[in-house]
């Protein structure tokens, strides 16, 4: 068979599983979840064995050590993830549920219900474990799932899948409701964004290039989840020990995540006051500054200069491009100009001017006095995400359970007509 | 200018309209839609001069009855098109609007709130009102709109289009909320479909080589408006007095749209009864049938012999394929093997076995006994729809404003850093 050919063959088969996931009770998806649980338990020493080799293997390609962190199935690692398995059981399933209903002059009645999207794609780089995440948040919600994980995990990722599917088996599901690419050729990518008829959406989760591919070759939906260039605008009403607390937590938190703080906008009338204390709290916490001309000018030698493409940069890590801007015109124009439209915060006490910040702000969440880390699905109480939309369409921001269905319109009659 | 620049230049214009408009008062986008109205009324005589044209040069290159008739702008047409303007003013707008609220243990506020999409690409073919009653829909909801209309339509859409621009003027808004491609290259299309950094949804209306053209190139979501292969399932318990009625207004009363009936399916138990009954009523309404070997074999001579390739076919005229199936199972099997989800029906008296049917098959509308002919935006009251989405992300069905819009997270917090 050609790669191709493969590639066809598993798109079919999720075709097939997806449609037969439709009409099954959802009694049965959890129970999947629940043998799945216990089939990774009972699969561990081959799991881990697996992940031993693809470490040997990356370390002899030279991989680097943060590279390798993300690739390690640790002790730690493979206990949350089966016990992720079981908190997606004990969550209400948004399927079935009827969003909006109505009836019609003529009689008919409508009904606008949760159904599952059908088959998902989900393309994705070294964690190992965001094969067990993401196959079982689209099994919950009834979706048939496609995965192609990164080259350098597919040990791993093979004997995960294998565990799932003998779950999956178990509780009386075609296995091919969880599938994973087994090759590692690059032409697969292209190969797979072409079966659209098999396929009804794409998530791509990874870096640029990655996202480029499926968005330029993708003849079906695509849900990117891409970066994060945040904002946090100190407007000249801020509390300015607030800010600090909300920049700092922002920023070191973790600053390797696409929440994290990128890039800090200051008033000017409170910037001579405001840039000493926090250049001062920042280098406390190791973070390297980036400032224009005015940050340089008010926060002194500790400030390097800004260029262009420091507006543009998502750093990842412990550095900050910081300006001086005038008004909420100028923050707003400057995010719109350079920002992701991830997650954009107003430092303010002025009410009406956090207000005006979230209406005409238009990122995926605005906050007012809040950190950035909050875009989350955990901490929006979703319970689970499959990631972090910076998609307009279908989905923005954190993506639950309710953001991997789909719905249908359901109409009851009594043998109407049009006239 | 290469013409990849002056697309390049409506994109970028298109992209700064629409950051606009997410900053306007929804009472600014109501006045322009009554200056757009206004501004119609006045042009009139320019605009049927310039349909006049488009006829003319239609006739020339012998384009045939139907396609010019779509092409006309009637006396009536005129009128309708500009009452529709009126009327979309007159509805509710979704922008602003709170999807759901909710506050976490920590404090924060979360509301999921309704914003425009952006900018939104619609190409479309010969009907010049969609020039009017798409850019109409979009403005309402706060979108600037990009139109490509078929180069048939070109002096009547420019003309539409210059009247729309002034209307949008006259209300202190940039032209450039409504554009056309002023070009007829076909290359306009794939060029179009590259700015994604500009153009936040592409509409495709159209016939299978456009939406196919769209689909292959567009980097950007696309919600296609494809055909319609509806299916009627006549089960064993249906009241057959009903289904005759409902079939016949499926198919006959306007063959020509997606809503259509395409294909009947009748459960073998009553074949030998109601086949003779259907086939004589759809005959009196001069629709050719064709049919399976046991269709034939119950319908008598009238009854063509369906090939492969029927079932798969959106006739859009006065032809049914009829197949003769055994339960439900089949009739929800040939449904997703054949038919392209748009709407399907089951007739029985038996809710038992309809709500099977309105769970287990999954098309954008399914129906328990009613005409197809009601997947409509108007029949659904929602006032006006841009179209019927036959894909399952963001919108399916009949989309109407709600479907034009997108949300965000507006969060309220007084300090919260994440520990």
């Amino acid at each position: 068979m050609s790669l191709e050919q493969e590639i066809r063959a598993i798109a079919l088969q999720g075709k097939a599983a997806g449609l037969d996931l439709m009409k099954r009770p959802l009694k049965q998806l959890d129970e999947a979840l629940l043998a799945m649980a216990l089939s990774l338990e009972e699969s561990k020493g081959i799991i881990l064995t697996a992940n031993q080799i693809d470490l040997q293997e990356a370390e002899k390609r030279g991989i680097s050590g943060a590279m390798l962190e993300r690739l390690k199935i640790k002790e730690s690692t493979f206990q949350s993830m089966v016990e992720g398995v079981r908190q997606v059981v004990g969550l209400e399933n948004p399927l079935g549920k009827t969003i909006r209903e109505w009836s019609r002059p003529n009689g008919l009645k409508i009904k606008q219900v949760r159904v599952p999207i059908g088959v998902i794609g989900i393309i994705y780089e070294s964690r190992p474990n965001v094969t067990v995440d993401a196959s079982v948040l689209c099994l919950k919600t009834g979706n048939a799932v496609i995965l192609r994980g990164g080259s350098e995990a597919i040990h791993s990722n093979r004997a995960l899948l294998q565990a799932l599917q003998t779950g999956a088996k178990k509780a009386g599901l075609p296995e091919a409701v969880v599938q994973l690419l087994p090759m590692t050729d690059r032409e697969a990518i292209p190969l797979l964004c072409r079966q659209e008829d098999c396929i009804d959406l794409m998530i791509p989760r990874g870096g640029e290039g990655l996202i480029r591919t499926v968005t330029e070759h993708a003849r079906m939906p695509v849900i990117k989840h891409y970066n994060g260039i945040c904002h946090v605008y100190v407007h000249e009403k801020a509390d300015l020990q607030m800010a600090e607390r909300i920049i700092l937590n922002a920023k070191c938190q973790r600053p390797g995540v696409c929440n994290a703080l990128e890039t800090l906008l200051i008033d000017e009338s409170i910037a001579p006051r405001f840039l000493p204390q926090i250049v001062q709290a920042l280098r406390k916490n190791q973070v390297e500054i980036r400032g224009d001309l005015s940050t340089q000018q008010w926060g002194g030698a500790e400030v390097k200069a800004a260029s262009e493409e420091d507006w543009r940069t998502e750093y990842l890590d412990l550095i900050l491009s910081v300006r001086v801007v005038k008004g909420i015109e100028e923050a707003i124009a400057h995010m719109e100009q350079y920002g992701s439209r991830h997650s954009d915060v107003i430092i303010t006490e002025d009410s009406g001017i956090a207000e005006k910040f979230l209406n005409e702000m238009d990122s995926a969440t605005v906050y007012w006095n809040a950190s950035t880390r909050f875009t989350d699905g955990g901490e929006f109480g979703f319970g689970a995400e499959i990631g972090i939309s910076t998609d307009k369409l279908h989905a923005r921001g954190p993506m639950g359970l309710a953001e991997l269905t789909s719905y249908k319109y359901q109409i009851f009659g009594s043998g109407q007509v049009r006239a």
